[in-house]
């Protein structure tokens, strides 16, 4: 295995985080912080098909715990943010026909979890796609138009438990062709 | 739009980079750290379901470019990850049934390129999946099982061009809920 030290630190120190201060704040700026992280992530011929939904209020996380059995977590996040994707984002380019919306939102995913980490928060992403059942809840909870795909939803908080780092590197998930 | 210091160098370095030095070498240290990097991103229940393609000879990086039109900067880089997907990683979890390797192959391709970012290395996400025809391209050409699913590929090298940040915030694609 190769040294740690060769890995970024905040790739390294992101954790999964399921209990957060109930009494945590995340700030504006910081939520800004995520989403600019976020759309910083690169797209299918840059088509940038993402859209952010950011939850605040204690009764509408609570609603997101209550329907989705896996985000226990919101009960204590302090805010959530979920990524919808247009599946329509292709349309027009020189590409169109092809999907590839999965791919820009999980990497504009990542980007909110290692931002929230660089700023000491906490976050737990949950997918959502391509989960009809779930899919169609938070449509509902959220008022999602038909034609977007809701993706994931993170929790961020204030983390409430502590972890050190838990991925591995495994050789034998490596086949190496020259 | 908040102050850029506020948002991690690497997240903000990164770019997609479709220039390389021909002559550029990635080592084998270095393709460990991103593989490593790619292996600490969250996954549904820790199910870990990506693999790894690791491609360095030239003749076979040249073949990714003949086949697919939009990896052309296949033919200057000096190698190339491809991911694959078990979608059978979940079986026997509490959430057997459930399909999440999109959203845990998403979060392991974004480590990469942040790694490779953060290591002074160039990168390029090219999507495979959902498009059949790229799936069966690649299947063929590196030997990939039928129950695995070629996800992307990522170009690395040393990069011959060089920008600015790209990404940026736009508070029209964000909605606030209380």
């Amino acid at each position: 295995m190769i040294q740690r030290q060769n890995i970024n630190d905040i790739i390294l120190k992101r954790r999964s985080i399921r209990k957060y201060d109930p009494s945590g704040v995340v700030t504006e700026v910081q939520i800004k912080a995520m989403l600019e992280a976020a759309m910083l992530a690169p797209s299918a011929v840059n088509s940038r098909p993402w859209e952010f939904i950011v939850v605040q209020g204690r009764n509408k996380l609570d609603s997101i715990a209550g329907d989705h059995p896996y985000a226990q977590m919101m009960k204590t996040a302090s805010c959530a943010i979920i990524i919808t994707a247009n599946p329509d984002a292709l349309k027009g380019t020189k590409i169109d026909g092809m999907q590839m919306w999965q791919h820009d939102c999980g990497a504009a995913a990542q980007n909110i979890l290692l931002q929230a980490a660089y700023m000491d928060l906490g976050t737990c992403w949950c997918g959502i796609h391509p989960n009809e059942d779930r899919m169609d809840s938070f449509r509902k909870m959220f008022a999602i138009a038909q034609n977007r795909i809701p993706f994931c939803v993170i929790a961020v908080g204030i983390a409430a438990e502590d972890f050190g780092s838990r991925g591995f590197y495994e050789e034998s998930k490596i086949k190496w062709i020259n």
